[in-house]
């Protein structure tokens, strides 16, 4: 008797932990009232698009209804994409061609196809843990297997010598977000330096390509740290692109994949070809056609970070005051706190008890850790502080 | 050396035969002038969004922006699930519980999801020739073969003998639409009750499952004709619905999957959990949010085929009067004609001096024929006349 297919059936049934959670948070605010629930679970924005957003799908709409909502080349409109690469030779001074730009529904789909288009089944993707975990399962559709290798452990900076030596023959592509998700760590321009250095050695030892796939949704969260342009750093690099956090629109699914051209003419041209194709079986026909147009309007939109930066301070004086032990957040809106506990997981269950709910760091492939999500409004951080404080002495004897 | 992946890059570099008669369109009309060159190459709606679709966004953007723009469940809001969900009740007096419905980014996107939750590496998926060139990408994607059983030569109506004799232990899907794409074939209740017997006869034969997915983009482009409820007829069924044709919202990607609660409590939840496990191994985290509002609002909108009614009247007339043969379309808005010669990608080439751009039946599978799309403007079926009679002439001895 056939079934349906087994790892399908064990992704649909198993949601993350991370959504179980904040589905246990919906049911605990209707049980006992949304203001003493304290739900640092999800990454979803709480600063609404710009303004400009709601203008620019105004001007859209003034576009004839069969052009505007038709379909799209798969690679996004000319004009977005022109849009796109204008930007990036603004803002980094580099080359980007509109040809190497191809828009996708987010990042999810972004990291899908590109994994898809440089790898083969049976090839090893390296991730650097903590990371976001549906790594995993985008490596492991493209019939990859997904090598973590650990984070330096005092700051969760890359450990370069780590990640040279988890390098094999069989490593088609290492994945990086910076800033990071979940510990807000961003890697600067040294760091990115020794990284490529230590790619381009492993690639002329083994005979190997190795991608770098830099995923990019917290580019624009950041708290005064620079975070370096990936490609001029190193040339076999495809960029991986979100509006979901820089214009709160992460239901509408749009972002972009780049090809940089400075893997030269000809390897970025069958890059982009296999990113197109790679798009193609996985069903996505084109980016929606109304946010493309959303995209070429406010593409220099700069994102509204004023109340993360807020609540970031406002967290992290409180929870320091407290004794919590974390690391500074140089980018995105998550707070990685030590657990009070070596047991991750059972501090998470205990904090329950407490109405926080903060994920565990099992999610993101590494031991005694908790992630706190504040893109939340501040007064949830305020009111929290409280049961962190309650917490806390449950583990003082 | 790595190389990147080569069926992606094959996928990327081979554009389908439909999209390079679009682009050689473009470049040509921009050489002799837009109202000398006949394009029936495409499905894109001619016919624009209806009123209430503007009405909708402009509805839904009154909900606050993080709202709006957020995350929705991974298998859509359930006010869109409920409203889908009814608008099936209503129409056809069927059991639909909201939570088989997941809302899609289009029918290309369903179909790899359905494809990859209800088959394994190896399996057969049967189609109808002619059809849709994509389902054999997205059928490869899963990892499964493309089995082609031909539609009876006269009318293009399902064979359901060959059918059942294609069946085989590996079989795991057949995937049909109606009204048909490339032939306007609609299949009645009749065709579908014989298809169901016969599939369930094999299943009971082989000990398997045969899912049967039926992809209905077309389902509310009809002139008269009964378009049945399959999952009425046969429980194992999954359909694959799309806005792009009924709402003409083709760059939007906005559909549903629907596993049917005809085949049982535990095996549709099964399936339906499987489907959601697909969409996140695939990359699709959510439908786009603010058309999964636009839905919820104009679910029982009727679609506009006035102009396509009228135009399938114009183009019949027109070349009927001219000698060609062709299938009466029932839906869709294609007209199936018959090559003048055995050679279609030939008769295609021949047309194209003449300014007609056709597209050759080769792209769905089989010989002889050509497909020409008349979602267009009027004055381009009326303008074409004179060279369809040039063409014709060419072939008089």
């Amino acid at each position: 008797m056939h079934m349906v297919n087994e790892r399908m059936l064990a992704l649909g049934n198993e949601p993350s932990a991370i959504r179980e959670l904040f589905a246990y948070g919906l049911t605990r605010k209707a049980e006992i009232g949304a203001d003493k629930v304290f739900d640092f679970s999800l990454g979803n924005p709480s600063v609404p698009a710009p303004a400009a957003v709601r203008s620019a799908i105004a001007d859209a709409l003034g576009e004839p209804a069969c052009a505007l909502h038709g379909y799209t080349p798969a690679q996004g409109t000319p004009a977005v994409r022109q849009a796109v690469a204008h930007s990036i030779q603004r803002r980094f001074g580099c080359e980007a061609s509109p040809d190497r730009i191809y828009m996708t529904a987010g990042a999810a789909a972004g990291l899908a196809i590109a994994l898809s288009a440089v790898t083969h089944p049976g090839d090893e993707v390296l991730v650097v843990a903590p990371y976001f975990p549906e790594y995993k399962v985008f490596i492991e559709s493209a019939g990859c297997t997904c090598v973590e290798v650990p984070a330096r452990a005092n700051d969760f900076q890359l450990d370069v010598p780590a990640i040279a030596a988890a390098v094999t023959p069989r490593t088609s592509a290492l994945i990086i977000d910076s800033p990071n998700n979940p510990t807000g760590a961003v890697y600067g321009r040294a760091a990115l330096e020794e990284l490529a250095a230590a790619l381009r050695q492993k690639e002329a030892e083994l005979g190997t390509r190795i991608y770098l796939i830099s995923d990019e949704p917290y580019r624009e969260i950041v708290y005064g740290a620079e975070v370096p342009w990936v490609p001029a750093v190193y040339a076999r690099t495809i960029v991986c692109y979100s509006y979901s956090k820089s214009l709160s629109l992460p239901g509408e699914r749009i972002g972009w994949l780049y090809a940089a051209d400075q893997m030269g003419a000809e390897e970025s041209a069958d890059v982009y070809a296999a990113i197109c194709g790679a798009g193609r079986a996985l069903g996505f026909v084109c980016a929606p056609a109304l946010f493309q147009r959303v995209v070429e309007r406010c593409v220099d939109e700069p994102s509204d970070v004023a109340a993360y930066a807020a609540n970031r301070e406002l967290l992290t004086k409180g929870l320091s005051e407290l004794g919590y032990e974390y690391v500074e957040p140089q980018g995105a809106f998550y707070l990685w706190v030590r657990a009070l506990e070596p047991d991750a997981e059972a501090f998470a269950e205990r904090a329950k008890k407490h109405e926080l709910l903060l994920v565990p760091s099992n999610s993101f492939g590494v031991e005694g850790w908790i992630r706190i999500g504040y893109c939340v409004d501040a007064s949830v951080i305020e009111n929290s502080m409280p049961a962190f404080k309650a917490l806390a002495e449950e583990y003082v004897q």
